[in-house]
């Protein structure tokens, strides 16, 4: 099952780092550590193997794939070394990254046909069975409403009007579903999270997941949150400070951007909790933290008799490394559920997500408990009735 | 169903808090935050009601349960004003507490019997439905071994020679087991496990449960193991340091008791991750945080492609209010076990300890979906075929 | 010598803590923890006895103090029961303050004049030596520049106009300058930093100091900041993140009173380091936590041949038990330097600001000999001659 | 001045990093950062410049510094290149080291005798003006106490009767003095610290310092102890925990050499608060740290009416990357003090100790001071009367 890993952000520390890691595993350099799909529960599915993933995308950055992946190497993202072992298929990938649609160039029906067209290429050159787009790029503001979003028809209407009624985000998963491939935001952005995306994805078969890859605070927050619920202790305050340097830092010292971070941050609590609490999520840029991140929660909370109690946790971890090998596993995945004949969003891909579409589960571990289920599903019936 | 609680520790922190509380739970001064039994999944099951319960239990100290709630209050386990509200209740549970049975006092069966009339005794005078037996005394150095431990025929014959061949909280489990009493370890001590106790357990038809509460530090960990596995990453150390002061941090800070402690500390981490992991466990007594204690712990751990990353929380807890309400939960739980013929090991409590008996299921999510299934159907077994 | 401490803010948390702490030292009831000007080096100055303290102020509140100081008390910020032990010198003070200047009331010198004579008034009732006025009012945001505070030339033109010239805490500044008492600003409001009034108050022969105590967090980096300087560590990042309950924190989650705070947070950092660094100061309002405060610093430096390093720490404190006893230090210390003749800015006591007036020094230390130093000085001016 | 700096632990990596950043600073590769005497305040000193050092020492071990050094790249003590840019001054540095003392070799005397040939041998063959022998090897446990180590008298008998009194780091600082060469004991080990050698230093004219370079956690507890004291608030706790790998973790692992080690690093907070404090300093040994040490210490304190508040901070540093520098250092100003005609312990070296020899203060501004006005004097000393 040779399928394609489209990447909106193709240049970028996490695409660079998903591409390095990909051909790592392949070649049997390092562990999967990280890799969700090669845990045990997953290990008999008719996943697609790292051998047969093949890399694109599209970028407005130019800088070459194996520099990216030199500079990461330096800032200790990646091994060592390690980039020049892969060098050749770093190259492949670079050979297959396309600019992105400028904002000044083709509107409406143009714009999406362009993007479309790079994907079509991209399918027919490698003659992959399938291909994944998966969103990569800066988080954008949240989306400014507009009434070509409530339907399919209407959309269609105002592209063909030559309308830019698609933040960019969404007019990547339009392309993508346009052209048959499923589509993947591993961001808060927009992408199909409109009604006449879902609508698109329906009617043409396709799996769609999201959003905002669930990568280090909010993964902690997404096992506490339970813990407290399940102990009948009542959260009080929970404060989140994140500092972020690299693009990420800077992108989301704009409070536009940070917008749709910290509402897609937020929702675990209340998911969980049921219930508002004090505090908030904060983001901080310090640039000279780069590829790093480090995140400290400060949690009150009240036991019997009203006893006020405290929980602090610091996490320091490193975005692109947390974020990459989830890239694999949504690629691996939702390229399962597209066979399996999966339409609309896939809620059960929530486990990797800060924001999963389609319905409200938060909690982790139920999460893992629901995606083992699920892609346990998805395999007996791509196998068909013989093979149970 | 009035039920009785007795508590081997009666006088101590836990202990008291556990009684006002559950005073101010019957007269509805409080919320019952922090109690279990009392989140929606158990709300319709025919558990101990607040106001069916009585207490009594034995201890070597001989101040007031009115005295202790005031020292509580004054460090700030209770609300100030709520030991008075509760004054009776106080005196009442302080009727019931027996001395407990002195080291250089009768031997063997005797010492047996002494016990077991304490508790014979105070079910009669109550006319209670049952009674469950609950530890909360100070920490045990871990138990000699000893040949009558491994059948119940052997015990006996020792305990009939008049042998000292059972440490304390076995000798509790013992008599409360003989006077068909279930019994509860919230503390790491042996109680009931001993294979000689086992076999008395099954044999009179009776539920123990254990062992070691978990109420702080491990709590948390029983969550963050699981994130790291399910996540696919890969913990390299984790070192967690307790600051403890009040009784229990003098106790513990005797090495041979502090071994209980750490050992049962110690198994969720190589329970739910399957290897073992550098780091440890230490308690040091810092007798200036009196009631509360500090547990901070730092880990690390690795992701894609070999990146070290760590995670650091620190945890601020008052130990009595949060080992109280579950104190209660336990009682209730047992209780209705009891009545519903479970007999033996109850590992379906795990939820709710550190290193609970019969198996090693350590992850919080997956031990609080076993609490719901198997208290459900209790509740099923309890009322019959009519009400299904 | 009987001094008077007139506090602006006579009703809030700081200002209660205050006299409720001024009459348990009288008393002999607690020790006087937290109070720099009993230390050692300061034992044999001639600074006004506790008992030798009378104190008054203005507020808008009408809240008795008697009552919100049983409220701290609840709070924990006071000790139980001493509220009441104190009950009669509540009612003293209560007694003297005063509704503060309303914003729609009288402007120009008539608004001085107001606040003047209420300063007279508390001075003559009590046959008080000399007044210090207090600031520990909430923080406003920074004053709109305006040419009447060049000079007090100009500042007297526009208050004979009627002009509102003066923000708030500059005009209890100026009538406190033009009635011949000592002012302190406890918090980063303009106060007596304007040229108009550091002229009022050398003309007058009195002192100012200022600003901002200096209580939590940024008493912590201004020994950590020359810490590093001292070893040749490059500081590369500090990030400073405040979590405020109470009224404080809701008025600094207004942006413009924040950049009064942030601003003076900030200075430490710059002062000692010697060049800017990444990360700033934030302050988020979390009402859960009441009177207390966390703050969660995260620095990054850079070591020997460019080594990264980090030092994170958590401050856990109560801010009103921090500026207390510095507001009876800051009152003592400076009616000595009014009595030894010490006319302008103090920056002596920069030791207890986070922006010390007059100049720049901000390392704790160096600021600590310096105030040693002073007021030794000014204790041998007082004694005369015949003393030395 | 071409100046020796034989270095006792020769291939360690402190000794290694010491070695590589000579070079590196020498070659104008990096800046100095860390290496104090390259601050303001020394500049104009006539210290030995960093192109006057050459290096030679003892170990036990035999892995080329070269190797060590690219060990140490790889586990991200020294940037990644370094190395090979200074393989020849580590080539050259290698052939000075010699094997240390065998504690089967000889004894006594001879013992002695051996290490001085090796120091003198060092300084004759490159024409040195004069040697500071360092101390950097694994920390020992506390010396048995001998009747020798009470006099050189006493001990020159004990040594010529072939018996051997002194511990290792004993041996190598009595064979420094022994044959005119200052030593500074960079470890808790007794080093110089014995009356006889106090003898032996001062008849020779030689200075001693030590002992335990402060490089982290005990670094930070000694100017956060000052703040607590000059702010009048009262320490009630502090408790110290450190988790170390590499070859100092499994060190320290040892009950025995732990106690030198947490002995030295208590004696900041007794010797800056007067009063003993609940907590101590606990070392656990984490493998998978590496080269990295964290720390965490747990403060509580009380302020004003008896309020509890708390501090918390993590360090995370590199060791080796924090002493190097400071060897450096000490090599340079004892050098220099030699030069001055300083004689027997030098105290005002206490900056850069845990544990100063001479005296007492242990708060770290006001070793600051004493460290300037010290090398200030020294300056001028050597300069003589005509600079002045």
């Amino acid at each position: 099952m040779r399928t394609g890993i489209w990447l909106v952000g193709a240049r970028g520390s996490v695409a660079t780092t998903t591409v390095v890691g990909a051909a790592a595993l392949r070649a049997g350099l390092l562990p999967a550590t990280g890799c969700v799909s090669t845990l045990d529960p997953f290990r008999e599915l008719p996943l697609p193997g790292f051998d047969e993933l093949v890399f694109g995308g599209h970028d407005v950055a130019a800088t070459p794939l194996g520099k990216r992946a030199g500079q990461l190497a330096e800032a200790g993202v990646l091994p060592p070394g390690l980039p020049d072992l892969v060098a050749a298929e770093l190259r492949a990938a670079d050979a297959e990254i396309r600019p992105a649609p400028h904002t000044e160039g083709p509107a409406g029906r143009a714009a999406v046909d362009a993007v479309a067209a790079d994907l079509t290429g991209f399918r027919e050159r490698h003659g992959l069975d399938r291909v994944v787009v998966v969103n990569v790029a800066s988080t954008q503001p949240p989306a400014k409403p507009h009434p070509a979003h409530a339907s399919l028809g209407l959309l269609r209407e105002a592209l063909d009007r030559g309308e830019r009624v698609l933040p960019d985000s969404a007019l990547h998963a339009c392309a993508a579903l346009d052209t048959g491939c499923a589509f993947v935001d591993f961001t808060p952005s927009t992408g199909a999270r409109l009604p006449a995306l879902d609508e698109l994805a329906r009617q043409q078969g396709l799996p769609y997941a999201g959003s905002d890859g669930k990568t280090g605070e909010t993964l902690v927050k997404s096992v506490l949150a339970p813990m407290f619920a399940h102990r009948a202790l009542r959260v009080r305050s929970w404060s989140g400070t994140n500092l972020l340097g690299g693009g990420d830092g800077a992108t989301l010292a704009d409070p536009a951007s940070a917008a749709s971070k910290t509402d897609s941050k937020a929702m675990v609590l209340e998911g969980v909790l049921g219930h508002p609490v004090d505090g908030g999520v904060h983001i901080h840029n310090v640039p000279d933290l780069g590829e790093w991140k480090t995140a400290w929660d400060h949690i009150t909370f009240e036991g019997f008799l009203g006893v006020r109690m405290s929980l602090q946790f610091t996490w320091q971890g490193c975005d692109s490394a947390l974020a990459a090998p989830l890239v694999l596993d949504l690629a691996r995945f939702t390229a399962l559920a597209h066979r399996a004949g999966v339409a609309g969003p896939v809620p059960e891909l929530g486990f990797l997500f800060k924001d999963p579409v389609g319905h409200g589960e938060h909690g982790l571990e139920a999460q893992y408990t629901a995606l083992v289920d699920w892609a346990r599903g998805l395999g007996e019936t791509v196998a068909g009735p013989a093979e149970r």
